[in-house]
């Protein structure tokens, strides 16, 4: 039996009670004969709780002190869950992001890991401890300041521990089953996922998927490290997400993982962008100069008549008011007539391996919203992966209709393969 | 002008308005040209909150990990304290205890401070920054885990950093205008004491002052740096607490401080002891390796022709099942003929300097306590203090009654001069 690196979050240790649960599954874990290291999260809301008490002492909190503030919850989480697995009979030991040894950039409230050096749970490893880890922290390489890592940043850390100690799984413990062909709220006959490729888990998860996010799952990749994403409240097995081929399909046909669906977006147009070099490059360094992340990027071709042209992107809702002043500032020396902003979108992508070298994909995609009366507004595709931009308030009925059309509604048992029929 | 340390207690930034009033007055200092060093403890009631968290999850929480869990307090009020600070327009950064170069031995949940390191500190201050630092917690020399102080571990960081920095002054400000000739809720007329010498601050504390702690006070008389303690909601000032002369009294006059009352102790004795050599020794040794602290010990002469006599001490209530098991374990091997356990007691204490060469005080308050009525049961003695043990239901009369009779009460304005009349 090897290590296992456990993950788990707010919802899965939200009071006493589920800290004590949680305790139990990890002694299990280490009673199967494996070592456990355990990353865990701050109690249920308690990081929102205290974001609110900085707000109330000042509208702007420094980035360092924010970071100094925010780490607490993590540390009251690992403490209580080590006390809770000592008071079933097993040692524990927990642990801060520092003291675990994950070492970061200076960028406070999204710092990003430099190196993992787990030296002091090595040795608790060794002592035949488990080790209890701080989530979402680290410490600074130069100034040894304590930073954190943003959103999904316990996700990054538990995959970084299970890198650098070499664990034989990653499990990301959650309040879901694990990762669905959709949004099981949008769509009720949505199915889990048992196994996915690491690629597209990633194209899901930067298309709305919310399970895992982006970040983690490019690190696994990298370091092949394989995921369980499994539920905290169940026993049963969830997704694995690793580089092994997805069941034992065919090659060269296309398999569809998932619907995923994004409305936390808006779509920002540049209307009449003289058609000649330099233009995007120079919209879209203004929009990297204000921090802004971007998404999707559209450009048809000009019409040649007035030999202008319209650049549409989408980035997220709460950058909109940012990138909107800052292509303000640029309108002269761009020279283009007007702006769109437009927040009522949301975004329709269906991912799966295989779809590029299937183009019966692409057509039974468009289709499938054809039928179900969605317009398309901005298309945009890569290797795996087809999105749309429709309206926000056809986002239901566009899921819907095409999870069903991929066959991907829950009457057949078996991952879908889709692809070299021409259709 | 020089270097402060200020220490902010729980009640004084138990909500984002007391951190914000703590805030403006700390750049008041600074802004007068002061270098700044603030401790800060957690917010009002948020350790309390912990432990009852960690008594959820486990019935005898672990050391270690019961460190790392009340450490989240003071890191949520320091960070906010610099993020209030900073919103006020002036430059702070906060430190934990270890950040913060306080060396402490390994006794978790109570560990004594070896060194204090205070390199980044320093250079926060040479920045031009005010340094906040989270009180009651610092890292163990030998194995780098994080420790805490114990009770009044927060005021004991201060006086330890104001040593370390050689600070000119240690403030420590608290919910109360400063140390008071007797608890305020016993004695309506007591009044505030200007100035106490460290001596006389070390007996009212052990008597059960609870403004300042004992060990805070022994740390600062051996490195002498005066205390100011005072309150965080008014701009008065305090009680200071130094080596200097009292105001301007005459030598060998006895000077009374003040009247302390303790109820927070239960009374032992062990009935019938033989009295031969050894006998105390195989008592206190047996309490001592039960890890008890006692307080006051009591043996009176034997009767004669029993050859038996009686040893009594006082100990804090909640140690008292614990020192009786340990006695009852002793009880072959010294042979006493029984226990007696009482904690419905209270001890009432004078504290003030030159009591011994003025007789007068010894008689004075004995009869004071019997003109009101009190009865004493135990009495005992040092150079600047006389305790006696009464019945608990006797404490508020008792000790109206001594501090009235020496001259305490609010009409006199002055620092009470008793002795040299013989009285």
């Amino acid at each position: 039996m090897g290590l296992v690196v456990q993950k788990y979050g707010g919802s899965s240790v939200a009071d006493a009670e589920g800290i004590k649960r949680v305790a139990k599954r990890i002694v299990d874990a280490k009673k199967s004969g494996h070592r456990v290291v355990v990353v865990v999260s701050a109690m249920g809301d308690t990081t929102d709780e205290l974001i609110d008490l900085a707000q109330q002492v000042s509208p702007i909190p420094a980035g360092r002190e924010f970071d100094m503030l925010l780490t607490a919850g993590e540390r009251i989480s690992m403490a209580l869950l080590a006390m809770a697995i000592k008071n079933l009979g097993h040692e524990a030991q927990s642990f801060t992001g520092s003291q675990a040894g994950v070492i970061t950039d200076s960028v406070h409230n999204k710092a990003r890991i430099i190196d993992v050096t787990p030296g002091r749970i090595r040795t608790a490893l060794d002592e035949g401890n488990i080790a209890i880890v701080a989530g979402f922290q680290g410490v600074s390489q130069d100034k040894k300041d304590i930073t954190t890592l943003g959103r999904g940043g316990s996700d990054t850390t538990a995959v970084a521990l299970a890198a650098a100690l070499e664990a034989e799984v990653c499990e990301i413990y959650t309040d879901v089953d694990g990762v669905f062909t959709a949004d099981p709220r949008v769509v009720k006959k949505a199915r889990k996922i048992n196994r996915i490729s690491f690629e597209d888990m990633l194209e899901l998860a930067s298309s709305g998927s919310k399970v895992l996010l982006h970040r983690c799952v490019e690190y696994a990749r990298r370091y092949n490290i394989p995921i369980h994403v499994r539920s905290s409240f169940s026993g049963l097995p969830g997704t694995w997400v690793s580089n092994e081929p997805q069941g034992n399909q065919p090659m060269e046909q296309a398999i569809i993982s998932g619907v995923a669906h994004d409305t936390s977006e808006a779509k920002v147009t540049v209307v009449g962008v003289p058609d000649k070099p330099g233009e995007a490059a120079t919209i879209f360094r203004a929009i990297a100069d204000a921090q802004i992340n971007i998404d999707m990027v559209v450009q048809n071709v000009s019409a040649a008549s007035t030999g202008l042209t319209d650049i549409s992107f989408t980035l997220p809702k709460t950058e909109g008011r940012k990138a909107i002043q800052a292509l303000e500032q640029t309108k002269e020396a761009i020279g283009f007539e007007s702006l769109r902003y437009d927040d009522q979108i949301a975004k329709i992508s269906l991912v799966g391996a295989g779809m590029k070298t299937n183009p019966g994909v692409t057509a039974g995609f468009f289709e499938a919203l054809a039928n179900a009366g969605v317009n398309i507004e901005l298309i945009s595709t890569s290797e795996i992966r087809i999105s749309v931009v429709t309206r926000a308030d056809d986002v239901g009925e566009a899921v819907r209709a095409v999870h069903s059309a991929f066959g991907l509604d829950s009457e057949s048992d078996e991952a879908v393969v889709y692809g070299g029929t021409g259709r």
